[in-house]
Formats: C-alpha cells, structure tokens, sequence
C-alpha cells in the first residue's frame, strides 16, 4: 500500500529535477547505497544481513531505477532520448540502476552481486566543482605525464629483472620469477614498501636504494608537471572570471569580446585591507573601481550605501566630473579592479562605441543621482 | 605558604599580558604540561607517577585556568567578555582551563583525565607566524582540493570493492569485509603502506599497483594545487608588503591608496651584492632609491652615512637637482625599490597633489642639508 | 620453407622504415618479447618453457637483428655507417640484437640469457613524446638536483653512523655494520618504510624520526627545483609554438626571426567559449586574428567558412578596411592569437619589409574575394 | 722513511691549496676514510679489522690533520688565524682533525672512536654548488615552513594522544605509552609507514586514515612552500646572471649597476634551433644580439667567424650603419638576448654617458674591420 502512495510521488519529485545532475536526495541515495553495501560485507560469511540493511539496500536501487526511467521518459520528451541514454552521465545511471539486477538474474550471489553498488559513487562525479579544471590540466599535460609513465614502467621493468637476477636464488618464495619482481619494483617505486617482499643480498638492495630514489624523481617530475599545468589554468581561470566579471557590468553589457578582453587586461587587481579610503570626498578623481570580492561603504550625505562583489563605483571621474562626490572605504578585505582613466581613454579610442554607452550610462546615473 | 605568594603575582602577570596572544611563560607551560602528560604514560599502567610530574601538570593547569580567568576579568571590564569568550581563542583558552577538571570531577581515570591535557597545544596556534598565510591559501584553493579529496574517496571504495572481491576468499582475516579492505586502500593510497594487509592474488596486485600509481597522481594534484596557491598569495603578500613600505616613506604620507597602488607598481626591485656602487658622484642621476632589505652607505665629504630598511635616497635627482651629490654604495646584501624620473613624471602628472608634497619634502631636505 | 618467404619481406619491410625510429612492428616486438621473457621465468625452476613462449622469443631476437643489419645496410649505403653505429639509438639496436645471442653463445643457462631481453624495453626510449622536454629541465636543473643528492647522501651517511652507533646492541642483526644501517637510512629517507629494519632504541626512535621529517624536506626541494625547471620549460616550449604558428602563417612568412620574435610577443591569447561572437558584421575592426586552437565559422552571405588553426581572419582591418566583412563566431572551445592594430603598426614601423608583403598580400586576398 | 719523504711534499701541496675550499685530494680522503670507516664495521665484533683498513684510515686522518695545521700556519700568515679558526670551514676542518684522537685518547674503544670519521662528509659542504641558493630558498621561506613544521608536530600530538587512548588497551606493548605512540605518528604522518605498529580497533584505524591524509596535506604545503621560493630564488638568479653577462660585454663596461638593471630588463631572450638565419645581409638591421649561450656563424666574405657565450654581433645596426654587414646564423641550440634600436635609445636618453661609450666602441670596431 505503502508503495502505491511512494511511487507516483518519486516520480514526479524525480521529474522535477531531472533536468539537474544531481539532487541532495540522489545523494543522500549515494552515500545510504553504499554504506549499506559495505555493512552487508561485515556480517559472517554465511549469515543472512539484517533486513534492514537489505531494506535500504533495495530502496536505494530502486531509487536509482527510477531516476534513470524517469530521466529517460523526461529527455524522450524533449527528443533527447539517445542523446541522453549514450551520453557518460546516462551510461552511469543506466550502470547504476542495471548492474545490481542484471547481476542478480543471472545467478551471482546476492552477497557478491550487491558489490556492483559501489558504482553508485561514479554518479557523484558530474557534481565535483574543480573537476573540469583538473581534467583540463590532465588533458594539456598529457604528453608529459605519459612520459613519465613510460619512464616509470621502464626503471620498474629494468629494476625488477635486475632484483629478479639477483635474488632468485635466496628468496625463491619472494622473488622467484619476474611479475613478483615487477610487484616488488611498483610497491619500491611508488614509495609505499609493505615490506611483504624486500631484498637481501648487498646487491639487491643497491639497486632497491637507486630505484627508491628514482621514485623520488618520478614523484617530482609528476609533480612539477601537474604543478605548472595547474598553475596555467588557473591564469586561464583566473581571467575568464575576470571578464565575466566585466561583462556583467551594465556598464559594459554592449562590448563585443575583444573590448571586453582589453577590459580584463586593463583593469589592475589592488587587495586591500578592511576599514582602507579608497575615495576621499573632493579629490580629484582618475580612475574607477568595480568590487571583485569583498565590500565598501560609500559615506554619502545622511546614509551610508554598501556596494558588493560586481557592483562599481567612481565612474563619474571618468565621465567629466572630475571632483570625487563621496568618500568610499572598504569594511571587509576587498579586492577592486581598477581601470585609470588613461586606459580608459585608451579604451574609447579603440572601441567608439563604447563613448556611447559612457554616455547613456552617465545620463542614467545622473537622473538616478538627483 | 608560597602559593599565597606565587598568587598575587601570577595574577598581576597575567593581567599585565592579557591583551596578547601568547607569553613566553605560556609557552612554557604548553611545553612543561604537554611533556608530563606524556610522562604520565609512560610510568607502568597501575603505579603512582612520580610526585613532581603530578605537581607540575597541576601547576600548569592552575596556570591556564589563572590565565583564562583573568583574561576573562580583564575583558570583561573592557566590555568585551562575551566578545573574548566566544572567540576562537577564548573558547581554547576556556578547553585549556576546563577539559581536565571536567574530566577528573566526572569520574574519568586521572591517568586517562590528564590525556586532555594535550589540547593545550591548541594554545599555540595562534602564535604561528605564518598561519594565516596558509590559512587563506587553503581556503582559496578549497574548491580543487575538495575535488581531489573526492576523487581520493572515490579511488579508495572503488578499489578496496574490488580488492575485498578479489582477496576475500584468500585472506579472509584481512580482507574479510570492505570495511577492512578501505583500511588498505587509505593505507596503499597515500603511499603509506604498513604491510599489515597486503593483496597476494595476482589480479589483486595489478590493482593495488593502480591504487599506488593513482597515489602518485593524487599526491601530484594536491601539491600543484598548494603551490599553485601558495605562488599566487605570496606574490599578493610581496605587494602589500611594498606598498606598506611604500606608504611608511614620508615622501608618500599623503597619498591616498590609488597612487601608492600606482608608486607600487612602478617601483622596480634590484637585488644588489655587498659593496656595489650604486650611485657615483657627480653623474647624472635619473631615479631615487628606496631601501626594502639590507643598507647602503653615502659617502658624504668627511664622514660615512648608512641608511637601512624603509630610507631612501637620490630623490634630488627628481626635484630638479640633477647632479648626484654624493656617492651610495651597498654595504650588505640590498634589495632596493627604483622610481626612474619617467615613471615619477607620470605619476606627477596622474596625481597632481603629489607635486605639493614633493617641493615641501625638496626645501625641507635642502634646509637639513644645510 | 616458411623462413625463405618470411625473411625478404622482412628485409624489405624493415627497409623500408630504417630511417623512423620505431615503426609499429617494433613496438609489437619489444612488448611480445618482453612479456614471454617474464612468462619463461614464471614456469617451475627446471621444467622447460612452453615450444610457443621459446618461439616467440627467438621470432622477437630475429626481428631485432634483422632491424639492426637492415639498418646498418640502409645506413652503410647512405655513408652514415659509423654515424649510426656509435649513435645511442645504433648501441641500443645493436645491444637488442646482440647481447641475448652473446650470452647464450658464452655458456650462460638459457633462462639466464634471455632475461637480457628486457633491455630491448630502451628501444621505446626514442619514440616517448615529452621525453626531450623532461631531459632539458633535468639538464638545466642540474645543479641543485646534485646538491638535493649530495645533501641526501649525507644525511643518509650521518644518520646510518648514528643509528648503528644507538642500534648495534640491541639489534645485532640488522643494524650491525654501517652498510646495513646505510640499507635502512635509504628506506627511511625516501619515506618507502619496508619495515624489515626498524630502530627500537627511544634514542634511534628520535634520530629516526629526524630522518623521516629531512625526508619530507628532500622531497619538497627535489619537487620543488622539478616544478620550477618545468614551468620554465613550459613557458619556452609556448613561445616557440607560438613563433611555429606565427612562422607558418602564410602573412608572416618572409619575416626574419627577429621580426617573428617581435610579432610573438606582441600577440595577446585569448580563450573562448563555444559560440561566442568575436567579430560582428559592419562594426569597426582594429585587430586581426590568429586561430591557436580550436574552430571559428566566419558567416558569409549564403555560406559559412570553417578556419582551423594556423590560419586567420580580420587581416582586412589592418589594411585599410575598417569595416568588418562577415561575423566570425567560435564553434569550439578556441585560442586565438590577436594583432592590434596599434602592435600591427608599431610592428610596420620596425620592419619596413612588412609593408611591402601586406601590401601583396591585400591585393591577392582582395582578388580571391572577389 | 717514507714517512719522511712524504710529510714535506704533503705539507708544500697543502700549503699551495689553502686558499681553496676543497681540493681533488681533500675529495679523495673524504671518500676513502668513510668508506674504510663503514668497511671497520662490517668486520666480525670482536676481530681486529685487516691491516689496510687501519692504514687507511691513519693515513686519511693523518691527511686532515695536516691539512688543518698547514690551514691554520697559512692563515696565520695572513693574519687571519682567529677569522679562520672560528669560520665554519675552520670548524668543520677542527672537528675532522681532532674528534676521532680526542675519542681515541679518552679510551674510547677504537671501532666506535672511528665512526665520528662520518664527521669528515661535513667539509664537502662548502663545494655544493647550488647549496647557497637552496639555502638562500629555506631562509627566505623559513616562516612558513616553521609554520607547516609546527602544524605537522601538532597533528603527530594529538593524533598520538588519541590513537594511545584507543589503543592501549588492546595493543600494550606497542602503543603502551604516548611516546610509544609519537614514534606510530610521525612514522605515518610522514607516510613512511613501516608497519612495526599498526592500529587495529576501527576507530584507531579512522584517526590513522586521517593522520594519513594529513600526511599528504603537510607534504604538499611544503613542497608548494619551496616551489614558490626555488621559483622565485631562480628568477631572481637569473637576473643576476643576465646582468653579470651584460656587464662582462665591453660595450657596456662603463655603466654604472642602474644603467646595466635597464639593459637587463630591457633584454628580452630568444632561444633559436640550429641552423636558424638570425641576421640576413644586406636587410635593414634593428637591433643588436648578444650571445647568452651557445654559439652563433658570421658569414663574412671568405671566412666564418664563430662567436660564443658573452660576445655579441648586430651592434652596427645602432651606430648608424643601417644595413647588415654579413648573414648571421645558429651552430648550436642558441639563446640570444636581443636589444631593439627602440629600447637602445631609450636607454642612451636616459643615460647619457653610454653615447661616449657607443662612439668610443664604433671607432674601434671600425678601425678592426678595415
């Protein structure tokens, strides 16, 4: 009865945000799945698991069964059917909703079966935040990274032939043919050294010493790689957000991407501390600044306005008003984009559309002012 | 009898101290308490430790709680006792004067009591020196390093599922649950390896070599990210340090945090070797000097001038006296910030009120010189 | 009968691709042979391998000498004989070829001399992509690798002496000479940890724990000097690419290197999305565009060109045009190199040349248009 | 009687290489006396060790006395006994001299007295090559490394406290005792693991997991520390040799340090393949190439000039002479520092002096021409 009432209600809540990759009750389904999964390994060999733990195990699977048919219904309306069905993150739903049971059909033990469950975690992968930036830096530092694979593989190769040689004959258990060398060289190579298999002839270990300190060169060209590439991207991110930024400002909303790229890469970044003037009232003017992180407090008469992360202010100095209207300081630590009225000059010159903009921009502000 | 005396005086100490973080005898203390505690361990399980380790670990305790209360006191009458209790260090100092009586009234062990003693490092954090530097980098880069952390979890559960199915039947004592096989996989993932589980099937082997290369990848990642971070906040710290220079030189008093913005980034650092000239009478000069690191000498007619960290010189250069008075050479290793006369005129011309400021600094020179 | 077929195909197959470094057959060879070089020791001690694992073995050497003799051959008739012979890919081939037949002929156990097949691993070594790159920075870095091995050596020598000084009582065994205790300080300080040697005396324990932190430090050093001598490695690698780009452009193509070093610096990346708009139809141009990476579709009326990378667009703006032709918009993630006007200019004005090859460079484009 | 003969040719050659750090002689003894130092101990316990061995190492002490002594004679001369007594070389030479006699003279017993002879590593110290920038890198970071220091020594506190609080009871003798303890967390914090003590209880095993993690956090923030500093060190370097070999050129001998910063900033490199045209006859020359490394072929009527490492060629171009005199190309892999005529004017306007010095050098390259 109790599933007469469940079931059109997941189905419209899985309806709802099947557009979205991931909903907090996928994964609360994730996280219980799984736990569970691993439960079900802890009790003896032969025992029966609790029913609870069989309960949840087959709620979750049938959650996920349904996501996929309902996501599969929802893109099949919108003709995106194969689309959707082929693409990784539909092949991981299909995976989650179909192993466990196509496991279980074909006659794998429930207690082996189950294990598929763990694929489960592959569906939080679309929801990780930086995982697209580390993919890049995968992606672009390919080249080297697999280099150094090959590296690698060849000292483990060379060295566990060598070890091989060199201790077959005092450690037949350990060292008697060349893959249990080769597991030997990886555990040595990767610095991990269970110590299960070690070498003992003064030989063996010299050459167990110059693989220990290849690893160490491995481990930093590995290193070094992922360190500049990683380094690069976040340049790269750094300016793209930079310019989304920028093109978030109405000021600049009708800037084609050049313009917008001569912005970002005239604009200067000045981290200031909290309770810094920014603007003192009077002063002349020569430059304006837009709030790329943190907040000011512009003292105007009477009140006190703050402006936050995307908001600008001190434009006015570079649409004719030299004198500075308010004094504006900082009440947290605030990070400013500043563009002097050089480069702005500069700027017009290159773009004259932009003068226009400056000016419908000015005459706004300044009905909005009054 | 003492402690009537020692009293008082502990009191006044502590008061005098209480507005900062941390005093030497604080220090002390931390040390003293923490070694003891250690001690106490290490006495056989149902003697008595020795006398003068119970006193001093009393003695410390009675310190932190001295410290606490009259930190408490000395805030209060300052208005700030809720402010200074619920901070991040009101609440430590409160755990340091707190957990182990807590602990010892609610009937715990003592042995087992004064273990909490060794929150007391707690105390310490704030005295690091550069911990807020880390602090920020670690919250910069949050993102990635969440997305690795997550990629580390999921290569962990994948793997020890595929372990726990390889090796269950072989090693069941090691790998009889995925529990026990996830205590592998952190162990082999972060290269640790103990050796206490270890995988003997060979399909079993060729995953934990995986797991072991994904180790190195893991450890790769996580490093670039840190230094990628840790590259971009020192580069912002080298700026703000700068600039604090810059806006210390009374050249520079009355410029608002624009134009020091603007001096900052013209100025150029030059790291110069002991006894160099850098400048030679009588030459034409076309730049002046600030002194970020080290000290340089001027060699005035009859007597030898040293100028250290935060002076400068050759300013008269740029105030129309273009002839080099005297000649400066370094006198330690030097790292020196140039303003070359272009960039000084550009920043004239950019802010006018700095002329104002720069013929009153002239005249008053050319008096003292006098 | 087979081998009388087999052979001439074989001398002119590996003819007729003695001048690459490695074609595909000899990529099959290395992993065929080296894979049943590690399957012969996998057999029982004195049982004779499997006929095919010994078939393969012998059909994988005779490829090897058949390579080495053709080549020597193709480059015997090419007068490079002793160029090739002495080159390290020549005593590569010649040591493949060579030392398994060697060994047998000296009397070495059969199972012995066939290990010497793994050396046919350092035929792969010419074929890795990034493997000149890594070499530089490991040339370049030099100096400080030797002193982070140097500084490694010795504490590997101070701490050993220490250890066997504290642990030869107590540990006859294993610390009982200062070559064994040499054994442990490697295995600690490179962080492997087998746990075969472990220090038991709380003195060692302390001089132990020293080691593991220096480790740490090593490490980080050794990482640290990778990382940086790979971003620089990086940087110049971009800037070469960048000059390719530049050098293959058919406009730049009559430039010396100086002026293409000069157009290198004075390009400006730019990363975009998909479908972003770079150029809109009848607005005013003022730069012009290199395709690094990615695809642009520029809108011609009643057809739409795809431009992938090294070629160009809105060179007409530089020459005279102002008004833009056509709207360009991304259809990829793309890079795009862009040419102010101003750069372009200031470009014309140091290489006089260049005027003359844009000039002809106009008219053809403005006759292709047409 | 060979000692006789050979005291007075020791004492002449000890005497002639005073002044160096570190002589090929000094180098052998060092390695010579370590490694019969660590042979000492590989002999039998109570056994005398062969005859050679002693003598060797006499002699090599011998070696160290003497040369301390002639040190300290040399020194004296010069008046600089106390200066060289107290150095750290002088030390490290003391401690090399006498600790192995004082031990011997104080009744230690032989093999342990010889095994301070280690000590001898130490005066390698000074002919580390790269050691004074890795210095320079730990001192400039010493803030935040001492702060990863502290935070690692923190986590190994309270990770060992609670791992002793978990685990006492169910494995006494191996985490019996917070110090016990300490020796299982720095052991893992530094993912060194050797797995002599391991947790067992689930919970224990979680705080191990943690500690692991940590491990690799602390790893990385160390080695992203010494990144950034070696990074920065490096570039910083290489602005002192860019601008050691621009005032080595006689071009610019007689400007003063802030001219030679402007013409090192002004540079900019060029890294060229061989066989690359750097300079085409007959072209209009720009500017000027000074040779950084490797090597570049004049192709003057009749005769190849070859320049190297610090030489230059292109300077006509700057003194009025606009069309180029000869074709210049690549031999080698070649990094060029090139100075435009733009940039070179600049520099003449901003010092005068160097237009003295261009006429003064075009005379005399003219005259040499003819």
């Amino acid at each position: 009865m109790s599933k007469r009432l469940v079931l059109p209600a997941l189905t419209r809540f899985v309806s709802a945000t099947a557009g979205r990759n991931m909903t907090t009750a996928a994964y609360v389904a994730v996280a219980a799945g799984v736990a569970m999964m691993t439960l079900l390994t802890v009790a003896p060999a032969h025992d029966a698991a609790p029913r609870w733990v069989d309960a949840l195990l087959w709620a979750c699977l049938a959650y996920f069964v349904f996501e996929w048919l309902v996501r599969l219904r929802h893109m099949g309306r919108q003709g995106k059917f194969w689309f959707y069905a082929l693409s990784s993150a539909g092949v991981v739903d299909a995976i989650g909703a179909l192993a466990v049971p196509v496991a279980l059909l074909s006659g794998v033990e429930p207690k082996t079966a189950w294990l598929l469950g763990v694929l489960w975690v592959l569906k939080v992968v679309p929801g990780i935040p930086g995982l697209r930036q580390l993919r890049r830096v995968l992606v672009v530092e390919s080249g080297p990274l697999l280099s150094v694979l090959v590296i690698f593989l060849m000292v483990v190769f060379l060295a566990s032939v060598a070890e091989y040689f060199l201790e077959r004959d005092v450690q037949p258990q350990t060292f008697g043919s060349v893959p249990a060398a080769l597991w030997w060289a990886v555990v040595t190579l990767t610095t991990t050294g269970y110590g299960d298999v070690v070498p003992i002839t003064p030989l063996g270990r010299v050459v167990a010493a110059m693989v220990m300190i290849s690893g160490l060169g491995v481990f930093g060209l590995w290193t070094g790689i992922l360190a500049t590439g990683f380094a690069a991207e976040t340049r790269r991110d750094n300016f793209l957000r930079t310019w989304e930024t920028v093109s978030k400002v109405p000021f600049f909303a009708h800037l084609g991407p050049a313009a917008i790229a001569d912005v970002t890469q005239m604009l200067r970044t000045m981290d200031l501390p909290p309770r810094t003037m920014i603007i003192r009232k009077d002063t002349n003017g020569d430059c304006m600044y837009f709030v790329a992180a943190g907040e000011v407090e512009v003292d105007l008469p009477g009140r006190k306005v703050k402006l936050g992360e995307g908001e600008f202010f001190g434009e006015m100095a570079l649409l004719g008003n030299a004198k500075r209207g308010a004094s504006v300081s900082t009440s947290k630590v605030t990070r400013l984009l500043v563009l002097d009225l050089v480069d702005f000059r500069l700027l017009m010159a290159r773009h004259p559309d932009l003068a226009e903009t400056i000016d419908a921009e000015a005459k706004r502000r300044e009905r909005e002012n009054q």
